[in-house]
């Protein structure tokens, strides 16, 4: 039945479709459909149109025939549908709280300022957004501590959130000049630490890819070199 | 003891700040102690700065003595510690998912628009504002359909996200010189209702005053007549 199907609305190289493909790893969901977009044709799938008439944005999870947009709103039905032994958000109410609260900053000012680095063809403007990019991770870093993951011994909610922009690392490295390493040491423990789940392996893509991809963008379509 | 106490770090004015307000008074809790910031002097308390030192922006909910951020996850805090007979977010995951898209609209989108449709000296942008505050609000008009609130029977996330608005619409009509209600008839008709609520009527400040506010602002701060 069409409408028993779980599809995904995806394209490989968004760290928003990332989140949902680990969320449903993390919960030994595999069998479902990944609908590509092909976001370099400018010109958006019907499907997508009409799942997500709002904000025409991937990616969008259509489970019995019904859309869920946006990626935490995703990752959070997706832990409620899919209960496991150890739910991605904590059920206390202040520490659920804090967990949405990180996710939140990384979609409203860690993106921003990581787009910027790799978007921006004035170098005054991409070093300032450089400077931010890695203080935004800094304090990411700060409110990791020494735990093992966001989510304390559990791989939980703003892990999702956050280490699908790993696979973008390169990326921002080559533009910006500098080494994620040198500045946050451990984040990059933290991400090597997330890799090793096969969850999350198997949803990123290889960070030359993304850097390949980038790059080509950056030169065809904004003209930098 | 101090850190039994519940604090919101307030601002009259602010959309954000009343729905915390209409939150707790919806849950009947009324003993708070209501600490107003001071947003007109650009001074921020060291109360605010200790307490969100990431964003710096009110609302700030204390809960024995801990901070809770962020207007929209303050509800949802609100609506898991004080549970009532009626939650603010239904059990349902899907409908859980679409009460918080339509919220999260109304942050990305909605309040966008109403910002530059009184902030912008420049006639024409105001114009564009206006176009979208609009094609905004009518879709959230189309959302709500014929149901007496959001969130259908009883009033609940959606409602306590766009309600505070309301407060502004005065003053959003005096800056595009447009008639929210020849627009959008049944979003005045909900909000009506909505302010029937005690609740509501106790939290929301009188329109009047806030465009008062806001025209006084634009004349001294942003030169506009």
């Amino acid at each position: 039945m069409a409408d028993e199907q779980l599809i995904l609305i995806d394209f490989w190289a968004s760290m928003f479709c990332m989140r949902p493909k680990i969320a449903l790893a993390e919960k030994n969901i595999t069998d479902y459909d990944c609908r590509v977009e092909d976001l370099m044709s400018d010109k958006k799938s019907s499907l997508l149109l009409d799942m997500n008439p709002v904000h025409k944005l991937i990616p969008v999870l259509i489970h019995h025939g019904k859309p869920i947009c946006e990626s935490l709103i995703i990752v959070e039905y997706i832990d409620e549908v899919w209960k496991g032994e150890i739910p991605f958000l904590p059920s206390d109410p202040y520490q659920k709280s804090q967990s949405k609260f990180w996710a939140d900053y990384i979609d409203k000012k860690f993106y921003p300022a990581s787009k910027t680095l790799w978007k921006t063809k004035e170098s005054t403007e991409r070093e300032t957004a450089k400077s931010e990019f890695i203080e935004n991770l800094k304090l990411l870093e700060e409110e990791l501590g020494d735990k093992c993951y966001f989510g304390g011994d559990h791989f939980g909610f703003v892990d999702i959130a956050l280490i699908p922009f790993y696979s973008w690392f390169h990326t921002y490295e080559s533009c910006g000049n500098f080494s994620i390493e040198a500045e946050c040491p451990k984040i990059i423990a933290w991400a090597k630490r997330c890799e090793q789940r096969e969850a999350v392996k198997n949803s990123l893509p290889e960070m030359h890819k993304i850097s390949e991809l980038i790059l080509g963008v950056r030169k065809q379509h904004l003209g930098i070199e």
